[in-house]
């Protein structure tokens, strides 16, 4: 079906009870570490080890212009888009605190922005095109371009791999992105538009209403197959659609990966219909304020890490959880058993 | 009223516009990094600065035993209280891993251990007794004790500003404690005692049964004034009063109080009882799954960070919380507006 195959194995759940019996004997009330335990088990069943590790952690930010903005679906103008490419080259927006902050290596990558920038150390330069199609009037993404960010995507993850890395986040900058999310979103789990358009960057009621019903029109104009790659063509954007090589390329190596806001949820969604065994590696960070992220979460049967009523994109809300997964680590490799600390085992 | 007074004012909310005009043109849409936005303003009050700043950060647990465990109120035996205490200053407990993460100095006190440790320079020996009196049959702390704790508490915290510390957190170790924190909550707010009690380190429900009923008894047989000092003393312990104090003190010197879960709710409920203003001095960092924490929290109309289902105490549920209350503080001193990094002002 995709023209890039991934090896993508549910990871082998014999050590669940061998790092529960661990966690169960560290110093503390069984159970009494909540969260912190349920994500140890995941990554120590991930990485097969009663000892895991996170390894040079990454964060790739896929940018990318969106045709459908012609119509006034964003409060924000694209010009924002290579603009804040340029803030994150510069190291002055959201996503570059953070990553200072938690030591993350970032990747900025070019995936399909309506700007010619010129060759940069900081820039990856993959760009498919200079802006998707406006899919009100036609598909905004060919398949062979679909193809192409698939393959690009994991490229890039195969990249901070042979780094050494073994945990890694994604996130976007494309004005128009929450539009072709609202619209993956609809198709793939069959929730009401209505319900999954919301007010991205900035609208108010009576603007959500006016790009509700460009989408809505954009949606009963589709004559496509119906098919997922179909749609996932028909109303995506390249950052998307490289996210979503990325993610999979992730899973095939066992990667720890973290799923940020709504944007980067719909990529999950739509990698999850590829291979479901993705679901497995991914930690979900962040349930933001878009309306439709908790409908989307609750389809995927993921509970976020955080509610911080975030919104910005670029990964804000996966790097913002990082130490809190970091910590789940140092939990299982750090604290002492009963044993060792001679403590009555008080469970 | 208290022998120990303490001069804490409600911070001058003059700067708020300027830290809300600050926040809004940093490069990213209004509003959108949530709460983040909202801790900044916080701790730009708190210190009347629009780049405030996290110095020396330092988490303190007080242990103490409880009189009340002969009665069988804990799952847990009573000398597993000095068994952590060892533990903690070997550096095996769950917040010794989250201290060493965030680089978070601790300091441990013995406000009333039931055990005779030799000196050491990794315990602070403010020992009052060994252990409270049973307060199923008469008043657990003296008033001469209560003075002596809050004077100690806050004496702790002093020496912490004077390493330059503007950021604290407590945590505490005391088999016994949740019941303590409980016949506070009741009295305090008047919300019933069955709804205050929970499973503390592990009771089934039969457990919590047979708690609630030795605690109903302990508070029919309260025959004091009523008075919120007489209350403290008679089911207090003597951990929980250090906090108390020490919570007085961090506000009376403009520090950014970090609160963790049931037991320290109700120190910071306690402490707003003496002085209101101590609340605007705190972050609620983790509401746990102990039962009532969520009321007490209501109560307070305290909406605290995290939800991570922990219930371990020791201070652990602030301590993970840190880094996002870190990254408030970044994200106001290292965000480029866009005016600086020449992005179209889009909100």
């Amino acid at each position: 079906m995709l023209k890039t195959n991934f090896n993508i194995k549910s990871p082998k759940k014999e050590i669940v009870p061998f790092l529960k019996e661990k966690i169960d004997n560290l110093t503390k009330p069984k159970g009494s570490l909540g969260r912190l335990e349920k994500l140890a088990v995941q990554i120590g069943t991930i990485q097969q080890t009663l000892s895991p590790s996170l390894n040079h952690p990454h964060h790739i930010v896929f940018g990318g212009d969106h045709g459908i903005t012609a119509e006034g679906v964003s409060y924000s103008p694209p010009e924002v888009t290579p603009q804040m490419v340029f803030n994150f080259m510069e190291g002055g927006a959201g996503i570059n605190f953070l990553a200072r902050q938690h030591n993350i290596q970032m990747k900025i990558v070019d995936s399909g922005i309506n700007y010619d920038f010129e060759s940069s150390d900081q820039l990856i330069d993959l760009k498919v095109r200079k802006g998707t199609r406006n899919y009100l009037h036609e598909k905004a993404i060919t398949r062979e371009e679909f193809d192409l960010c698939i393959e690009r995507g994991a490229q890039v993850v195969k990249e901070c791999h042979n780094a050494g890395c073994n945990v890694i986040s994604f996130g976007e900058m494309g004005i128009g992105n929450t539009s072709s999310s609202s619209l993956w979103m609809t198709c793939l789990t069959g929730i009401p538009l209505d319900q999954c358009v919301g007010a991205g960057s900035g609208f108010d009621s009576e603007g959500v209403k006016r790009k509700y019903s460009i989408l809505k029109q954009a949606l009963d104009n589709y004559k496509g197959d119906g098919s997922i790659i179909d749609i996932l063509c028909y109303f995506g954007g390249y950052e998307m659609l490289m996210t979503v090589g990325a993610m999979l390329q992730a899973a095939e190596l066992n990667m720890v990966i973290l799923i940020d806001g709504f944007i980067m949820t719909n990529c999950i969604l739509a990698a999850s219909r590829l291979y479901p065994e993705v679901m497995e590696y991914s930690i979900f960070c962040h349930q933001g304020d878009e309306a439709g992220h908790r409908l989307v979460l609750d389809y995927l049967h993921a509970r976020p890490l955080l509610n911080f009523g975030m919104r910005l994109g670029e990964g804000t809300g996966a790097l913002c959880a990082y130490p809190l997964i970091d910590s789940s680590v140092r939990m299982i490799n750090e604290m002492s058993s009963f044993k060792q600390a001679s403590v009555t085992k008080y469970f």
